[in-house]
């Protein structure tokens, strides 16, 4: 890097030499150079080297950082340091914490911890707070509510853009954004719109309601915070209102909560996928092997126990299956989890991303059969040739008769068709019955499609070679 | 819904009931009002309408748009539907339509449009949007300078509070935000950021560089656009600066742009996961059939070629192996793929949040190993009693006897540890090479893991069962 004056973010070997050098001041008591060193820190930097650093300086760095900055590096952090630093608070430094801390990133720590440290928390919040908290922990679980934050500007309609004005300089600094700001009736019915732009560009003496967007998009408390953030992306919007069921307004989803929210659902839909249960929102490297195990091995399990369909499927034919059909079945069970997999991940992020309902059912049936049939005379025609080229000729098995290819062929057709289907309609009827739609994205869909395509093949064997 | 004056969005049916409504106004030549009808819409509604709407009726309808919401109609439609009209579109229409977009936006379009029409859209360009446009289409594909605005509030140091409020004044109609703002020298090297937060707490007779923040975190024209979203998130900025490599600011990419690589970006892992070649930018129901069959049909090909592997490896023990061990192959296949399918997706899932690189590779395989032991030991033992118990046991295999049930319990334990460790690292050692990672957290590495367990399979049953 050829800069001195742009930071860039620290990487692992720096993060690690910069907490043992850390650790040696805190070893040292030489306080005031730690405190220079970390004063101009970003949080989130400041917080990636409490990973880094013995867990016994923990709460010795954290009282050397103003309360601000402490404050922000918190937040930071992921829930384990957290809760371990809030066993080591006295009540009087929790509670001077909690007062830094914007109401909704208090509800999200909240939701990690465990029950005495919840009630821990509560007794430390100011009482107005505390209030506020319990409403927004009623809401339902990821819904619009339990991401938005309370800390907006809020304007009546007759002030004028100099009274506006006035009022973000007296409040700015609790707010979670200035940016965008809600006109109200006195009813807290959302009336309209005003951006920091408009204000800066209109003249002083110009009524708010003159300049606001009355046609305002809003989302309710119990919307998907998911379908909040498409909505936030697809106008793009700094922030959205947040109403309830009486059109009053009861808070805003900023732009970066709803950044974090695409990032957190997408890693749970990869977790899911690749059968793990849970994403973890600490970085890999740092994630202890105990951890990873612990997500990883239930569906390790569940998914090994569920192949005793499979076994049982060959077993009942077992006496009658010729060994060449045997070379063949990881080609058509690999073939047809593919072919489902394609459907039910297309699906399963279509519904993430609500384009997709399950009042789509049929459309979506409908549109997988046409491309099932596409796709299996595709790759039914090359199987065909494949077989009778490669392993007949090629490899030279003369077991690889005409009928043979035939029947794997004709296998692998039916297959395809039935995987797609499948793979399209569950993740919309696990929606459909409560279930996450996600899951059926994963290896499980995979164990349905291995038994329907062995049946499959038993089947055309018995019908095409006469077994 | 109970609100009146707040605005929710169409949903599909109310869609294509307005898009009914429109074709008929339409052709009924009734054009005030459509106009009156479509005024109000947001452009990504309106935009949504014409997906549904009789293509005839696209340049009609455009046509009747304001020129200003046409520009951001047009900026919200994918490529297909800009290209039709492009094509429909007098140079005289293009050019008024290219005056009013940003030029990241006249970016993206160009990158999707076949080459005839980058040249019309470049040579109805403005003489000096056109400069700009060729200097960002040469940075590498996926760098911040490709997502990047140029269109950002820039001041100089010993502007006042009061001058950069005037300024914002006077440029704020053309700049993508004037939220945070950027101090640059005289050779346009970046000293500071200032929001429009501050300015609007500070005294006005204030100078710049005195409330500037010039603790600066930039990233560089060709960083990947990935990383520079996550940074974004981590510092939960709404911009930050794109710098080249004398540290002069060239552009800012700011949080909407962002959050729309973040979705794109997992869209496309997402299909390489699913073994799709492409995510679509189209909302699922309205792709059409050959479109997906087009982008799921080449894996499906390959991966069925790929499976010749299995069948040839099968082929070569084929005269050894017992009927009742062919009853297990699915168990055993599926398990490995499926623990290397956790490993490749939480590696490639790191590797995409740049928590990991290359030189990550030995401590990536030392922590796998372990997870995949202890993994590889849980299931084993699983393995056992299930075999013995159920296949043996209730559904009454005589053939299922104490070796056969420790062959496959110890096959699968191998495959287990040595499907973690190849998950791990093929996403490392293609990133490496410059391949994509998230390809080899595709079926493709389940091929490879069931080729690798199928021969651990047979080698530990001619070495137990003494085949």
């Amino acid at each position: 890097m050829e800069e001195k004056n742009i930071n860039t973010v620290l990487f692992d070997e720096e993060e690690i030499i910069a907490s043992e050098r850390l650790a040696d001041l805190l070893s040292q008591k030489k306080y005031q150079e730690v405190k220079q060193h970390v004063e101009d820190l970003p949080a989130p930097d400041l917080a990636e080297l409490f990973y880094e650093l013995d867990e016994k300086y923990h709460s010795l760095l954290f009282r050397l950082l103003s309360k601000e900055l402490a404050a922000e590096t918190f937040v930071e952090m992921d829930s384990d340091l957290q809760e371990n630093l809030i066993i080591k608070f006295t009540d009087r430094e929790l509670s001077e914490i909690l007062d830094e801390l914007y109401i909704d990133d208090t509800v999200d720590i909240i939701e990690e911890m465990p029950a005495n440290v919840v009630k821990r928390i509560l007794k430390n919040s100011a009482s107005d707070d505390r209030a506020v908290i319990n409403k927004i922990l009623r809401y339902p679980k990821d819904s619009a509510g339990t991401v938005m934050t309370t800390e907006y500007v809020r304007f009546t309609g007759d002030m004028t853009v100099a009274d506006a004005l006035l009022h973000i300089r007296r409040v700015a600094i609790d707010k979670e954004t200035i940016y965008t700001c809600y006109v109200t009736g006195k009813d807290k019915r959302l009336l309209g719109i005003v951006t920091a732009k408009d204000l800066l560009i209109s003249d002083p003496e110009t009524a708010l309601s003159d300049i606001m967007d009355d046609n305002v998009i809003a989302v309710h408390t119990h919307d998907d915070k998911e379908e909040v953030a498409m909505k936030l992306d697809k106008y793009g919007f700094l922030a959205i209102p947040v109403v309830d069921s009486e059109s009053r307004l009861v808070g805003i989803v900023t732009v970066d909560d709803a950044l974090g929210v695409i990032i957190e659902e997408s890693e749970e839909d990869f977790a899911k996928m690749a059968a793990i249960t849970s994403a973890s929102d600490t970085p890999y490297l740092k994630t202890n092997v105990f951890d990873i195990w612990k997500s990883r091995i239930p569906w390790l399990l569940i998914l090994m126990l569920s192949s005793t369909l499979s076994s049982a499927i060959l077993g009942s034919f077992e006496a009658a299956l010729p060994a060449v059909l045997v070379l063949f079945i990881p080609m058509i069970m690999g073939t047809g989890g593919n072919s489902g997999g394609q459907s039910s991940v297309t699906v399963t992020r279509s519904i993430s991303l609500a384009e997709l309902e399950f009042s789509d059912l049929f459309r979506v049936i409908w549109k997988e059969l046409r491309v099932g049939v596409l796709c299996a005379l595709t790759v039914g025609v090359a199987t065909f040739a494949k077989v009778m080229l490669i392993d007949g000729l090629l490899l030279g098995n003369a077991a690889v008769t005409l009928p043979v290819a035939l029947t794997v062929a004709l296998s692998l057709t039916l297959t395809i068709i039935l995987a797609k289907v499948i793979g399209a309609s569950l993740p919309l009827l696990a929606k459909k019955v409560g279930l996450d739609p996600a899951v059926m994205a994963s290896p499980l869909i995979t164990t349905l499609v291995d038994a329907i395509s062995l049946i499959v093949y038993l089947l055309v064997a018995q019908n095409v070679l006469n077994l």
